[in-house]
């Protein structure tokens, strides 16, 4: 099936020159049902009229998951690849996303007593190198800036000149700068807790990357804060990691476990590292946001002290934690389905879509009058914190296009507007957590009305969904070949497809030896993802050795 | 006088340790009047009690306004120099006031038709390249990536390692990189105009820096748009001026004015470059924001190509608008007085600070309660789009100490609660845009009725105060001799002060010769700001060479 060679930015889209691609129809699967575009019925004429198939996603999360989730990112127009290696456009769509993940975090940071500020983007290379096991961790995959300006060479092209002194990483996470500022912040312990975030770009120099999931410039927050002691600052990370739970549970509307990495998963570093972790669709794990404890490492290394209530000069204790543009790719994985992207009313850009159809020219300033002042009314509604956000797309282009546009780019509500729809005072709703063929007529009082309880409903849908097929495809594994099993994966439905879907999430013991653990990572591709924080104590044999563990651990692979 | 060492970053400030320097009391100046704080009266030992002179900025604008300018921006903790060249650290206070100038903007540009998006930091050389003048304009301020990794050398000392096969630019501006994304983006003439804008973070290797004003790295938004025509692109070209200029009026109480720029000063590969310039209180003019006119330059450099609706393949026009952090430098050189920072409320992070009188024991959980209970209220009014700012101050220092820190930060309003007066039922109120010493008793019922009218006066005053200003030392000169007198610094009060305090704004006719534009600017340090777009024609004589001149320019020393 040929895709949609959806292009533009926002609202500024055209129908393109694309037409006459056969096959019209889409491949249904899972809960989303048989695509197709409304026909017949009320509307006049709204439905697929020959010429290009608007369709879903090619092809289906069955048949090649990872190629699905390029042409998802591509249909929904989230982002595309650049000319610069490893970089992301983010387009406005996903750009939207992203803002309104901003927002709420930027709220909840706010609430547990975090301030916004800004350091610089450039980190001595002597600076990252205080901290031995932090430049080991970054060193292999570092932009690193050696010059100052170009100047014309004798070949009349322009090279590099003005050689630094010393060269200047570009921020791969700030730690080091961001320890050598509070060096001069802190001097007593009335200037702790010391409680700071930034908004920020980090370059990391991936060699395998992937839209969302693995940039080498992406966007995300870092907080950073100093205290006067471990638990305090132990406190502090745990903390965050919960606003993290709670940021992803109830406005992602993705389930995440909340647990400890073991040492080969450490922050480069940290003395400890917690994460939360989610299930995709494909059954790897995403982890989703970190939150480090430091000890005194970073303290140490920038010299961050302070005299504390006896008069005694101390190092401070320090945590960071942070989210990124991957939260983005988090989404798509966790509820896009083969239609396309579907974005939680709460993150969404644009909660309600009118769609008027305007196949009767006399009509057709009624109709859009209609439209318009449905939208105002609906945008004096909220839905949780924001105003119900609305539009009308009253674009000149096929009403199958611009149908599914929306569907692809994972619009919460789409309301068809007909003339009989306005005769009889109500429009024709449909859920982007339903099949795109399941539509209703709805009375206008009614849904304006109902519309933030729709919207609530769409996200309890999402999280019970994705919370579903993530208990479905976590099982407990005491037995070494039943373990051994579950991560053999098996072949997709297409056979250029990489076999990639595998069991799920094994619940398994583990004595958490390093060598065992990187041992199961090269045989099976599985990692330890987290040892879970409410997981109680459930001693016996570790499911690879034998010998006694403690507690279960969670086995996945993962992005 | 000796500085006040406030560190620490918001509301994390402690008291330091300093202590004991003589000299209490603080010049005043203009409308600012004698500092100094509230003594005997309502409040019961709130006033300054011995120990440290807690005081105004020195120097004073009048003695060296330089060095004002930069312990302002270290007393009002809006920034500081980072170890990296260059680079400031935008501290919790400034940032706060950039991120209110980012979403009153940001709606503005929503507002009219741009959506937001995100571009890679680093820029090909080639793409650079691509228009002539525009790398010529940027090559000698480039940060240069060269390597991706880094390795240890012999020396056992890590060095730079896999050198790229072309060097990046770190985004000076965007222009080539967005330009490159049009060309995917536009097609056809449906797809125009693409309005887009991002927030992002750019760097030029300036080397001679200031915070704020002009530093290494600094945070913008850059906008940028694709039309069919040139007269499209001419008119949002001069839009988003007009944009720029109603933000600077009625958010910054910042007048300024609107011209386009000579060719001297045109941005590098622009057709036509406009401008707002202020008059700041040395009389110097700032540059605070501009709008290129690209023409087909860019379109014709990144092949950003649409069929028309005659099916003919055009180059698109395309324009570029940016403001940066140096905003928040404006501000301070608008409004501030030598008692510190003073933000216009409608940028203000906090509207409104209470400082509770603690100095009683046995009253403190009382005082406490009624602050906040008072807090509570007045958050539930609104000023302009945002609900009232409220902060109350309980920190256990000095209360000279935590006044003199909201004087210098530049709050609107401070409200002072001792026990008499929560037993009479109101608040000792002082206003930032009156003198330090100035106070009133308000009752606590009218303060709340009163207080977004109160900010809103403070607002009208800074925007008449400014402009007032600038139009005292805005002079119309005809005369040869008196130009060179209006642009002869005067010697400072402070003799170790660069001799800065010229005339100010001369209005003069100008026959536009770009050698005698060098010529002044050599001489006198003096250049054409820009050609007013509102001014009348007024022909004449050129005030520099007496040749015919159509118009008058605005000739300022400038930052």
């Amino acid at each position: 099936m040929s895709q949609q060679g959806n292009k533009g930015a926002g609202g500024a889209t055209g129908a393109g020159a694309s037409g006459g691609a056969g096959g019209a129809g889409a491949k249904g699967s899972g809960g989303a049902g048989g695509a197709g575009v409304r026909g017949g019925g009320g509307g006049g004429g709204a439905g697929a009229k020959g010429g290009a198939a608007k369709s879903a996603i090619s092809p289906t999360r069955e048949e090649n998951y990872a190629e699905w989730y390029q042409q998802v990112v591509r249909a929904a127009e989230l982002a595309e690849p650049s000319d610069v290696r490893g970089c992301m456009v983010i387009k406005p769509w996903g750009y939207a996303i992203w803002e309104n993940i901003q927002r709420s975090l930027d709220r909840m940071f706010k609430l547990t007593g975090h301030k916004n500020a800004y350091f610089p983007l450039f980190i001595p290379l002597s600076y990252l190198e205080k901290e031995a096991e932090h430049v080991e961790g970054f060193a292999k995959e570092c932009a690193v800036v050696t010059h100052h300006r170009l100047e014309a060479g004798k070949d009349g092209k322009l090279h590099p000149t003005g050689e630094l002194e010393e060269p200047l990483i570009v921020r791969p996470t700030s730690e080091t700068i961001i320890g050598a500022t509070f060096a001069k912040w802190v001097q007593s312990w009335r200037d702790l807790p010391l409680l700071i975030n930034q908004w920020a770009n980090v370059v990391r120099w991936e060699m395998r990357t992937r839209l969302f999931l693995r940039t080498a410039e992406f966007l995300w927050q870092e907080g950073h804060t100093a205290h006067a002691s471990a638990e305090e600052a132990t406190a502090h990370t745990l903390r965050m990691l919960d606003v993290y739970e709670t940021f992803a549970r109830d406005f992602m509307a993705m389930p995440v476990i909340k647990g400890v990495k073991t040492p080969a998963e450490r922050f480069p570093g940290a003395v400890e590292t917690y994460c939360i972790e989610s299930m995709m669709q494909d059954r790897k794990a995403l982890q989703a946001g970190t939150s480090h404890f430091l000890g005194q490492n970073f303290a140490k290394a920038s010299e961050i002290r302070f005299l504390d209530t006896q008069g005694q000069l101390q190092h401070a204790w320090t945590t960071s934690w942070g989210v990124s543009t991957r939260l983005v790719g988090g989404l798509i994985m966790s509820h896009g389905d083969d239609d396309g992207m579907i974005v939680p009313p709460k993150l969404a850009p644009t909660h309600v879509v009118i769609l008027p159809v305007l196949h009767k020219p006399e009509l057709k300033e009624q109709i859009l009058n209609w439209c318009n002042a449905l939208a105002a009314e609906l945008r004096k509604k909220r839905y949780a914190d924001r105003e119900i956000e609305v539009e009308v797309d009253a674009r000149d282009i096929g009403g199958g296009d611009k149908t599914w546009q929306w569907i692809k780019r994972g619009v919460p509500i789409r309301l068809e507007v007909g003339p009989r729809d306005m005769e009889q005072d109500s429009v024709f709703m449909a859920r982007r957590d339903k099949g795109a063929k399941e539509k209703q007529a709805v009375k206008r009082a009614e849904f304006i009305e109902r519309c933030a309880a729709i919207l609530e409903e769409i996200q309890s849908n999402l999280l019970a969904r994705a919370t579903a097929f993530r208990d479905q495809h976590t099982r407990t594994i005491d037995d070494r070949a039943e373990f051994d099993a579950f991560f053999t994966p098996k072949r997709q439905a297409d056979e250029n497809a990489p076999p990639e879907i595998h069991g799920g999430f094994a619940m398994s013991r583990f004595c958490l030896d390093p060598k065992v653990e990187a041992e199961v990572k090269d045989r099976l591709g599985a990692t330890v993802r987290c040892i879970p924080i409410d997981g109680a104590d459930d001693p016996g044999p570790c499911v690879i050795t034998g010998k006694p563990a403690q507690k279960r651990v969670i086995f996945a692979k993962s992005y």
